[in-house]
């Protein structure tokens, strides 16, 4: 695509791991996973999915694009809500394969109304049989009054 | 697998998001995103998958177990290198396609000797051309006498 920048395909596993040059690892959907974390806190907000259109215009514009895999469609975080992220930094891992970015988060990240959407926690120690979760976050938000009413 | 604990299928949004159930969307290739934290720092160490068997032996255990697509193998983390990961928690997220873990990392989580896999930033602002990547972290041990030389 034309609005891309060039990311060109890594050669070697030493350029892609030791190199300079971001030569990102998109899986066969075309998207690489992007963690999300506070910049103030260093709280992992959300996980979400870019395409090459949604990480060249968040290293652009220094506000948070993503791909909505379900929908099909690039998103830009608080276009509905109001809820943006301006990207303070963003790193990208060992094989590229993945970006993470701290953020400044306005309210929250969760469309369910809590700042991270890992609000809930896994007990460990358990030998199977059902898992109950448990919750840790109280809301930043109504959901209701940002999103309307489902 | 007889090994898995019963992780039931989701029911509806509601009980995804609101529900006290861990019910995991596994990809079509049957894993979930797991993103791992340093317990102490906060620091995102890694980015990796778990299929149903590494996340019940992560719960089992409370011992970091990841799936390979690559390798297509189960593998617990330091299996080789002797870097394990205690889960000090795991929470999931909104719609139950994402695992976070934090954990107590000996020595450095990264295969390339950081202690995290991010060890490189992407400047932000550039609009088009190649973007160089600057090294933020420097190693914690020594890749080749771990692992032996490539």
């Amino acid at each position: 695509m034309s609005h891309d920048p060039p990311l060109a395909a890594p050669n070697s596993a030493a350029d892609l791991e030791e190199g300079v040059s971001l030569t990102p690892k998109f899986a066969a959907d075309g998207t690489i996973i992007c963690v999300t974390t506070d910049a103030a806190s260093g709280e992992v907000l959300m996980v979400a999915h870019m395409n090459a259109e949604a990480l060249a215009k968040t290293i652009a514009t220094g506000e948070a694009w993503y791909y909505s895999r379900s929908r099909g469609a690039l998103w830009r975080k608080g276009e509905t809500s109001g809820h943006t992220q301006r990207v303070v930094e963003m790193r990208v891992d060992c094989d590229q394969d993945a970006v993470l970015i701290r953020v400044e988060q306005v309210a929250g990240a969760c469309h369910t109304g809590r700042r991270s959407c890992f609000y809930r926690s896994v007990p460990l120690g358990q030998k199977g049989g059902a898992v109950k979760l448990e919750f840790r976050e109280e809301r930043a938000f109504d959901p209701n009054a940002v999103y309307g009413k489902k």
